[in-house]
C-alpha cells in the first residue's frame, strides 16, 4: 500500500517525501523517491525532518507494529508527545493511533486517509468474483458480522473467521495471514468457511482501516474458505486487479457488502 | 476433570457409569470404572447403554470436539435429536450443547454440573496464589473482562489475553493453550500480561464452564504473562493444589474475581 500511495500522489502531480519507521520498511523499496528513516517514536527527529522537506500533508500507512512503551528510544520526543496524549493511549488498540493523528493536527500538519490519494482501494457494495456466496455462507457473514462488530465496540481486532455457523478464529493484533492459517487446522469437514472483515465502529478512516490483498486470498484458500466478506466502502483491497484474480483463480468469492443491510446487498 | 467426577461421585457414594466419546476420551483411563464408547452422535446407542445400566443422572464434562455435521454416523438418531434441536444448534457455539441438555432433560435424565460433584472445583473470589496482580495488572484485567464479555455477549471464547493494555488475543475454539502459545510471540518487552476467563452471560453452568488446570498455567509461564483471572464461582480450576503450586513456583498470580465488582474484590 505504501508503494502505490506514492504512485498515485505523484500521478496526481503532489510532491512526496516518504519517512519510514526503522524495522517497519525496507528502505530498498523507496530508492525511486525522496526518503528519510527515523527511530520508532523519534518524533521530534520526524517533525524535523517534515519540515525540512515542506511536508503538510501526511498520509499513515502501512503495516505499523505498536512498541511497548519501554522500548522507545528516550529523548526523541515520544515521551513528551505520550505525555500529551495522556490516558488515551491505553483506552483499546485504536486508541493510541487515533490520539496520534489528533497531536499531529495539532501541530499543523493535515493528515489524509490513503484512499483519497488511492481512489481505487475501497470496493463499493458489489461482488468482485467469478464465484457468488451461497446460503450457507450468507448465514457464516452474518454470524461473523455480529462476531466482528460485538469485537470492534470494545476496540479489538476486525475479521473474524466463521464456518458452519462456528467462529472458528476471531482476530486480534495478531494479523489476518496468521488468523487465516490457524483457521485452517481448525476447520471443519463440509462447506468452506468465511472471512469476514469490517471497520470497527467509531474508527478514524483516515488510518488502520481493514486492508486484504493477494496474500490474503492464498491463505483463505490455504484454509479452505470459500470466501472473503468484506466491508464496502471501508476496507482497502491493495491491488485489486491481482487480488480478484487470485480469488477467481481458487474459486473464492470476495464480496463487499453493507453490513447494515446485508439481506439486500447479497448479489 | 472426567476422572476427578468419577472419584468425587464415588466418595459421595454414587454408583457411576462412564460413557466415553470415540477419540475423545483414553478407554485406558477408565480401566477402574465400568464404561462403554460410543461414536459422536450415537444417540440411541447412548441412550441404550444409560437404560441398561439403569442412569438416571448425566454429568457431561470434558473436552469436546464440536463434529461437523457431516461427520455424524448416519442413523445413529443424532439427525432426529437435531431436528429436535433445530436452529439452536447454529445459533452460536454454545447452541448447540444447550440445546442438546434441553433433550435430554426432556427424554427423562436429569443434568448436573461437575461442580456439584467435585465441590472444590471452582474458587470463591480471591487470590489463590502467593504473587498478586499490580496496578498494571488490574488493569488489563479490567480491559480483558470487557472483550471477553462482547465476545461472550454474541457467545463466542471464554477468554483473552491482555498485555499493557493491548489485546494481544482473543479465544474462539482453538483453546486456551493455543490462545496462550500464540500470544507467547506477540507479547511487548516490559511487564507481562494476564490471561481473564469468564463465564458467558447467560451461560448453561451445567456445560462448559470456563476451566484452568496445571497445564495452563505452564503455558501462560511460557507466554510470559503475569496471571491468570478467572470469574469467582465460574471457572472449574482441575487439581486446585497443583495448579496453585504450579504458579507458585513460576511466580504468577492467580485471581478469582467477581467481574461486576472487580475493584472491590481485588485483594
Amino acid at each position: 500500500m505504501p508503494l502505490r500511495v506514492v504512485t498515485a500522489a505523484r500521478a496526481a502531480g503532489h510532491d512526496v517525501f516518504a519517512l519510514l519507521i526503522e524495522g517497519w520498511a525496507d528502505p530498498a523499496d523507496f530508492g525511486h523517491v525522496p526518503h528519510a528513516m527515523v527511530k520508532v517514536g523519534a518524533v521530534d527527529d520526524a517533525y524535523a525532518k517534515f519540515r525540512a522537506q515542506g511536508v503538510r500533508h501526511l498520509v499513515m500507512c502501512g503495516r505499523a507494529h505498536r512498541p511497548s512503551l519501554t522500548s522507545l528510544a528516550p529523548g526523541g520526543g515520544m515521551l513528551k508527545l505520550l505525555a500529551r496524549i495522556g490516558s488515551a493511549a491505553f483506552q483499546g488498540d485504536d486508541g493510541l493511533l487515533k490520539a496520534m493523528v489528533k497531536v499531529v493536527e495539532e501541530d499543523g500538519f493535515t493528515v489524509l486517509p490513503a484512499q483519497a490519494i488511492v481512489h481505487d482501494a475501497l470496493p463499493l457494495a458489489g461482488l468482485l468474483t467469478a464465484a457468488a456466496p451461497n446460503a450457507r455462507a450468507r448465514a457464516d457473514i452474518r454470524r461473523g458480522t455480529a462476531v466482528v462488530r460485538a469485537l470492534g465496540a470494545v476496540d479489538v481486532g476486525q475479521g473474524a473467521v466463521v464456518q458452519q455457523g462456528l467462529v472458528l478464529g476471531v482476530e486480534a493484533i495478531e494479523g489476518t495471514d496468521a488468523l487465516l492459517d490457524r483457521c485452517g487446522g481448525l476447520r471443519r469437514e463440509g462447506a468452506g468457511g468465511v472471512l469476514v472483515k469490517l471497520v470497527k465502529p467509531g474508527q478514524d478512516r483516515r488510518i488502520d482501516l481493514p486492508t486484504i490483498g493477494p496474500v490474503t486470498v492464498e491463505h483463505a484458500a490455504a484454509a479452505g474458505l470459500a470466501g472473503i466478506a468484506i466491508e464496502a466502502g471501508g476496507t482497502i483491497v491493495v491491488d485489486r486487479a491481482a487480488t480478484v484474480a487470485a480469488a477467481d483463480r481458487a474459486g473464492l468469492f470476495i464480496l463487499a457488502f453493507d453490513p447494515n443491510a446485508f439481506e439486500e446487498n447479497v448479489t
